[in-house]
């Protein structure tokens, strides 16, 4: 265990549930605990909206200081090989960077994503790794190429708001999306992984050859298992909907996908009708849709699901900004983090 | 009426007076009134130097969290369509962006300009109206297709610190200048909106082909004749100089010159005898000079005009801190705002 | 004396002293002074990671608002030639810019690197000079084509907590060192004049041609003299590691090199034995290694240089944090700063 928020399984079951508390009472009304001359260091190496704007302010809430680098302003060729002659276009080590950035805060925070090439450099979540290597402060992943913790815990509150607090066996589906490029998997994985540490009853339905990376499922099933809940995948979404109490919509590129994604184009070209309707939400049990934002309205899912009555698409949004509060005030609090 | 500030006639005649008195008091060094925990998310579609400033200046004075998205460090091709299918460059819907930006903060300010190229679409201020129709929080305009408000304050707030608080009647004269390129009419049509609202005596002079919107111009005329001014449009620059005790310069692309920026700009190169030159302010009353800047200096006004001491120019930029804050007192306090 | 800080000469050797055990206080746990209420405007026009992050974080101890303007996110094209007839590409002169900008803050701060083409030019630092020509309030340099003060008391700083309060006639050597790029000479020029100012005595080692501008270096060695120290400049970098008790590393481009740049990098390929190793140090007296960062990692240095027990770029880095909160303190705070 460490002082990190990486994946989100950091605090434990017991700590996320407490966190997920923590953000409906704040939501209602409770008063922020207050961590005044605090500072974070955001480093933003891909775009965000979102995470950024609910990150800066649930640390305005909290009295702190969010320092933002954003990509494309500053000069971030950043070199990550060890040993490295630097002779070419990388003008800093991640090690200098992050040693530097690390100290001037309380909390090193940092968003990259996936570069989709090479499978193994993913599965490494190099960059964020780098972080953690180098830093002398707690880092806060606000999405890594293999997590988005922050997106999971606002989902976790969501279903908490929704369905109780007893999630166990709970049936939640995460179904693949058509969308025009192949995206990373940090969020579908996420969900996976939050799905199976609250024991809900997971079932990831996709195209065959859009598997995840098999690691994350076994990790998210052997999690579920000891939680009272299971993981399972399909290619059958019809069935993977009926009954469900939550539809997660995502697009991901195929971690088979790899070194051939122009071929999966092609059969991504195919997949329209994955897309989600309000004819297919009658199948499940009355299901919240969710989908992280933002969201290519008709193609991944349609205006007629997303302002309907059954999105919790952006309240969940919305719930970025407690759910950060909460992890802000643990992670930067008296109180020693889920460490201890 | 509502809770925004989107042409700067949300507070009335009135209202506008006040801000004014309010903008003055804070400038003479009365204290201003803090809003603490309060955020404004504000959102730059097109680079800014003095609003953005200003307005985290501003923010600043009240205890004001401003958090600022810049164009182009964010993924930012929104959709605007209505029932778009989103297969192609767009990446989120307005509507997503808007309802969830507007959520973190307790104001949503926007800044979008002119696309020059359909009349009809600068004329509907799409995107300002986007944010309107999808804000859970009060908009305040940065400058959008069609206006610009916190600079029509300044400009209010410089005419009444040197003109008095009588400005019934007092003439002012709107007069196009040279420039390299067609630029929008926001600032111009601001101008002449808030003049008329003080039922200031205004008279627009530009080359024929260079008129304002006439939709703006009724308004406008019909606006300054409730408060006993008058709107006049002339070519004759001259005549339109003449006593004037406020010369405002401002180049912009005609409304006529939709479809046709080429040969406008042909026509655009013959007209360098419309710069503003010392010689032209000896015709007027004493007047002062003013312009929103950025400026091309010794292209719309030499430099003689520009550091001479008819120049309110520089003064009414720094006015823009306090006019915001008159502003933001107003949006973000306890008191109802314009719209009670 | 001006109350700007510009070279870092502005405080006097005294002054800087002060700030050097300010400095030190603070890392040390000393409360700072906080001047809530007061705003700096940073311009940055170059990038910048430890300068723009160290000036944010030492802004938010102090309880100051720190207003940063990023380079490429807004319309930068700046003229600063007087009397320019501005029909071209620049859209704002920096007269306007700058009156307006330090008008909403209590402290201009801007950065603006060498442009490396015209030698006179880069002396005559046209950018900083031109803020400072035209701000309405004090200017800060955070790093101009000729100074980076701010590096220079951290470095100071540094040397203070190493070898002591006397530094006078302690061995310092800065020594060029190998770069892909022709750099600019901020940095050294700095090193050099505070390690004078400091009496220290400095060796200056480079290969033939990557000499640095003669009217520094003499400025330097005035300076140095009057404290008791020297300055030498060698091309033998071996007698010059000899002794030292700190050595600090820099590429730079040479002064004679302005015009013959490409003929330069020929040069300067042949010159990667200028590389700082582990075994360079051994003839030195237990000198500490610094770099101001970023670094080519096994191309200025070795890794086991920067990684080694005698390098003191880390923490100098750091100690940018706690050096420019002490600046500021000055800066804004009650008492006159260094021009009473």
């Amino acid at each position: 265990m460490s002082a990190h928020f990486l994946d989100g399984s950091e605090p434990g079951v017991e700590g996320l549930r407490e966190l997920v508390q923590r953000a409906l009472a704040l939501e209602g009304g409770a008063a922020p605990r207050r961590v005044p001359g605090k500072r974070i260091v955001a480093v933003f190496l891909n775009p965000s909206l979102r995470t950024r704007t609910s990150l800066e302010a649930a640390g305005h809430m909290l009295g702190v200081k969010v320092i933002t680098l954003s990509p494309g302003t500053d000069a971030w060729a950043l070199e990550f090989g060890d040993g490295a002659v630097m002779d070419g276009l990388t003008v800093e080590h991640v090690k200098d960077a992050v040693s530097v950035l690390s100290g001037y805060g309380h909390l090193l925070a940092v968003r990259a994503f996936a570069g989709l090439t090479d499978p193994e450099e993913d599965r490494a979540d190099p960059v964020l790794n780098a972080f953690v290597q180098h830093s002398r402060a707690p880092v806060l992943n606000l999405e890594s190429a293999r997590w988005h913790p922050l997106q999971g815990i606002a989902d976790a509150t969501s279903w908490t708001r929704h369905l109780g607090t007893h999630l166990q066996g709970q049936k939640l589906t995460l179904t693949w999306a058509p969308h025009p490029k192949a995206l990373p998997t940090a969020v579908p994985n996420q969900v996976l992984l939050t799905a199976a540490m609250m024991g809900m009853d997971v079932t990831v339905a996709h195209p065959e050859g859009f598997d995840l990376d098999p690691q994350v499922v076994h990790r998210a099933a052997d999690l579920a298992g000891h939680q009272g809940g299971a993981v399972h995948v399909t290619h059958d979404r019809q069935a993977a909907l009926k009954g469900a109490r939550v539809v997660v919509a995502k697009s991901w590129g195929g971690w088979s996908g790899y070194g051939r994604r122009e071929e999966e184009a092609r059969v991504r070209a195919g997949l329209s009708d994955w897309m989600v309707t309000e004819a297919d939400l009658f199948h499940t049990r009355d299901a919240g849709f969710m989908h992280c934002l933002p969201i290519r309205r008709n193609v991944v899912a349609t205006d007629g699901v997303l302002d309907g009555p059954s999105s919790w698409a952006h309240e969940t949004a919305h719930r970025r900004m407690w759910t950060a509060a909460a992890v802000l005030e643990r992670m930067l609090g008296e109180e020693s983090p889920w460490s201890a």
